[in-house]
């Protein structure tokens, strides 16, 4: 067995799960994110610890502790720097080692996504590239079984392409990056541009009944068929797939999983975001990436970092 | 020794290189694309041997015989998918091994010109991106030494990356694709927009002069200081550097070359980009890609066919 545990900004997540990545158990607290780190990791092996006394597991039958956390990881040394999380420089797997004496990885959070994805796909498939539409836009790529990484660890920012060259300015100092026009922030965005355009219509009613605009706003109105909802999903739905064409003409993996909470719309999200990406995918004589909703979701990264000792 | 032959439309280019990828001698003859497959590959085998005769190399010291084509390649099985030469589903490697009983591999010109550059850039990198600006946009990965194909043989089609939704109407079917903006044809036909609004201009003179609009139309005005000139070739750049930061957040490759006709006005067309590409990369932390231009230019097909083998 292997525990795998997902440091966020807001919970520490973990759990225990077979040596081929079947999630047996998980459990989670609060991270506390503002405190110092040496507390936080004592927390981590505490909740480790726990999860296994909990589900009367013996602890000594753990083979490896995988962490994955939301920022830059040098992987070889284990040395992490997180923005939300004081951890600067920050020796975190011999940090972890002082309390669990067991080999003990690190991986960034969307990488540990990607593999416990792809460990749950299970499809005997060789590339499999996987796309979080969150606050942001993630991704993570799994290459002959292995998470692609890049020379310095900093690969897969997928949401910093360029889809509108000099279009929306994004957070990370680049104009018209794909999670300017592809994450639920932005879908958001879009919907209160469409509210203020007509502030009478259904979106600003549903908006106004759950006292905010959610990324389920445009959904919902969609749904009953209002014209600017739609239009809305639609544009969404082409933004999304500008982005997944443009990764699957570089990578062609074998398949792309979209995931973040969005997914859950399922087909109505994803039939659209097919037809788009049937039209303008560069390949139309060879084998075609296979698209499909990411299955784990949130136990993605608990997986993923359990199963990237493999 | 090894040959590597690069077959084009208008030319089939072969050579013969050290093991490690030194080319010691080439030559080439018209493919005159409009025959039938068939003759073109007795004349590879012709040039192969002929390459070997001309310089006094005994064929029998020859170790393989590797192939760039302009097209889509089943590399496992060494069939081939050309638009510009009539070889449709056709088997290559085992018709040029009628002649040559000899190891013989095939792969995209673009895979092997990546090759190419990557073997003789020889600096000991573990990831290496080639993109070569021409007619359209080419690019090619190397990732641990071995081009990266994806599932299904034709991954980094890199120039039909979106990078203006919505924009330019691609010839791949889609809009707005990075070649449509980055790729000498684009700089043409941006060049050509400027002389329509200033028909008295540097650049239409310049043009009247060589007696069309060609790639260096821009370049030369923008040396003279023409100010029109300045700002296209200053977007071009930015252009370019829009699809290399993508190609970058996504790879993070050690080295990223720029290769094509366009790549001999070196340092000019490379500092403005070297300056968009140090001002939007999302790395700004860890060791960043290192961008330089291509070497062997017309030659890095012929090497890295030859090293394909390898």
């Amino acid at each position: 067995m292997r525990i795998g545990i997902d440091l966020g900004g807001t919970n520490i997540a973990a759990g225990i799960t077979s040596d081929s990545g079947e999630l047996l158990f998980k459990d989670s607290i609060p991270t506390q994110n503002k405190r110092p780190s040496d507390e936080i990791v004592r927390d981590m092996a505490v909740l480790a610890k726990r999860l296994a006394t909990d589900n009367d597991i013996d602890f000594s039958t753990i083979k490896s502790v995988g962490i994955g956390i939301p920022g830059a990881t040098d992987y070889k040394s284990g040395r992490v720097n997180c923005v939300n999380i004081k951890m600067q420089n920050y020796p975190l797997v011999a940090e972890l080692q002082k309390y669990i004496q067991l080999p003990v990885y690190v991986d960034n959070d969307a990488n540990c996504a990607a593999m416990g994805e792809y460990v749950f796909y299970n499809g005997n498939v060789q590339d499999f590239l996987l796309v979080t539409l969150g606050t942001g836009v993630g991704s993570g790529m799994i290459i002959n079984g292995e998470i692609y990484r890049g020379f310095n660890g900093a690969a897969l920012e997928g949401g910093h392409m360029t889809i509108v060259s000099g279009g929306y300015p994004c957070t990370c100092g680049k104009n018209g990056c794909w999670e300017c026009y592809a994450s639920v922030t932005a879908l958001k965005r879009q919907t209160a541009e469409a509210i203020e355009k007509d502030p009478g219509g259904m979106m600003a009613q549903i908006a106004e009944k759950d006292g905010r605009i959610s990324g389920k706003t445009a959904f919902l109105a969609a749904k009953s068929g209002d014209k600017s909802a739609c239009e809305i999903v639609d544009r969404y739905a082409l933004y999304i797939a500008d982005g997944i064409v443009s990764l699957e003409n570089i990578f062609q993996p074998e398949v792309i999983a979209i995931g973040g909470g969005i997914s859950r719309e399922g087909e109505y999200l994803l039939a659209p975001i097919r037809r788009y990406v049937e039209k303008y995918r560069y390949n139309k004589t060879l084998p075609t990436t296979k698209l499909v909703t990411a299955k784990l979701l949130n136990d993605a990264g608990i997986v993923g970092a359990a199963m990237i000792a493999k």
